[in-house]
């Protein structure tokens, strides 16, 4: 790795050494959501595909494929197929969560209505049980629909976890191995398998995927809160407006005990939130550390990250994806 | 055949005659809706499942790999498969219409509430696609998952068409194709495949269970006028009030011409809807013997449905097969 390339973020590092593979899954991707009965389907798909996202997902089956010298056509259909599913996922997530925005554009179900997003997402579903089931491969079909089981299992279980002061940090790893770590363990899981590698190096892109996940929204959690240092800001409280309880806010409401607990119970159990609320909730997410805690937990998650890659054969690819893993924390150094 | 069997309606008769299988087939569901973590799904899934549906579908598909002698225990399976993905149909159907009641009981979005459907939906989908992969056929997933597909163009294609004047015959069966039929007939269609016949009759049961189900379909919509006599009374005239094209209707606009042209803008196109104009509307549909010609439609698919059949080994399912493509129209008769 010269020194040019260790100032590249590792995602472009990837998107650039994966850069045909990734030609390719757009191509396949675009015509697989045509529909050629019902035009809204693509309009809606597209809407969301073309705004940008990273394609972090299809990226982790692409690379773990290669870095084991896949050379078939089925990297590139699983790749697809997870990108499906992280789609459709975020239609039915967006009418849950009745957002109003995605990935900087206004949601679908804001532009079109919710119904075009529950039936366009469970179009993409079923496309994307198509592409798997083109692989052949009933080893990573299984992988696959257990993976959909569990995001939407963690789905339900946020949706039921929220407001529930009691939720423990076990219950919150349950909910965030559903709607995050299980997509991404079972990418990079399957590009191992479809590589016909030994078991040991397809539990390992599994343990990598899976504490990735885990680590990335962990981040993502104290991100919103404004980072470590608990800064207010723009969109800094979602998820305390939303009632969520995410490990930040799991950690300081065991730390802050029966003295501060009038206060969660009025604003999240019984979700009455008045002016200053949100100021006091990141005073006591820092007075009792909080956010630091949960820092050290995503740096370990990261860590374990990496150790799993130890597994996979020497590769540029692999080096990538544990660059990944330092990258993922790098958001709350 | 007795003459005691010959009063009894072909469903019941299916019913005892796969009674040992469909106690399989209840007892795979429990056990697969259950939910380690998230109780919302069993609760969720059995206020639905246990509401008494007739369970059409997988009985077809039982009955279709018992008339071929299949002796496997993946029949069960693929039955269990057909229910879960009709059930999830449901869910994510009564948040797109915003229904109130389903089987004679208030829908799960308004128990719950429209995320809890979504969400179990997509669970119950994902469930699906674990059981049929256990079956180790990818023949039969790939029927499965393309069926999925269907389904899911025709709700959008609906959604699209409904207040669309333009909507044509060929559109209409697009649709119930889709929303119907496309379940049905890879129901039977699997079930022949699981008992590995020959081609001919696998297609066989595919235009078995195409036809009935358009002619369900086309029975259905009739019925929602208050069938052929077009009758006013309870709960007649759902469709026109949503404004969904269905077959009735599309022959009545069809037939009216410019002369009824004002009054299908005014009530379908632009959704005023007053006094008396339901009743116009039932007038407009006897006048120009719209339901007359939707019934003989109906009569013509059923009657499809039945010579398809004649390509099955004679068994005495297969009969009662038969009989429910009489049965299906017996209620428009």
């Amino acid at each position: 790795m010269s020194l040019d390339d260790a100032s590249t973020k590792p995602h472009d590092r990837l998107q650039a050494a994966l850069s045909d593979d990734l030609a390719s899954v757009a191509t396949l991707i675009r015509a697989r959501m045509a529909s050629e009965h019902a035009p809204r389907i693509p309009e809606v798909t597209a809407h969301l595909v073309e705004a940008g996202g990273k394609r972090v997902r299809p990226m982790m089956t692409l690379a773990a494929a290669r870095a084991c010298g896949y050379d078939g056509p089925y990297h590139v259909h699983l790749a697809a197929t997870v990108e499906f599913i992280h789609t459709a996922t975020l239609l039915h997530d967006d009418v849950v969560d009745e957002s109003e925005q995605r990935r900087g554009r206004p949601s679908a179900n804001l532009l079109w209505d919710n119904q075009s997003s529950v039936l366009v997402g469970d179009y993409l579903f079923a496309r994307s049980f198509q592409l798997m089931t083109e692989t052949g491969r009933l080893d990573v079909l299984r992988v696959l629909s257990d993976a959909a089981a569990t995001i939407a299992e963690g789905e339900v279980l946020q949706l039921t976890a929220a407001q529930d002061l009691s939720t423990s940090e076990d219950t919150y790893l349950k909910i965030v191995r559903g709607k995050t770590a299980a997509l991404f363990s079972a990418a990079t899981q399957v590009g191992g398998m479809i590589a016909d590698v030994e078991p040991r190096v397809v539990q390992a892109f599994f343990d990598y995927g899976d504490a990735l996940g885990i680590s990335f929204q962990i981040v993502d959690d104290i991100l919103d809160f404004g980072g470590v240092s608990a800064q207010t800001g723009k969109n800094v409280g979602d998820d305390f407006r939303e009632r969520k309880l995410t490990l930040p806010l799991i950690k300081a409401i065991a730390a802050g005990g029966d003295k501060d607990r009038p206060f969660w119970v009025k604003t999240i159990e019984k979700g009455v939130q008045d002016e200053g609320d949100l100021e006091t909730a990141l005073d006591l997410l820092r007075s009792h550390g909080a956010l630091e805690a949960a820092r050290s937990d995503a740096l370990m998650w990261s860590s374990k990250a990496k150790a799993a890659l130890e597994e996979v054969p020497d590769d540029p690819l692999r080096d990538m994806l544990r660059d990944l893993a330092d990258y993922v924390v790098e958001r709350i150094a």
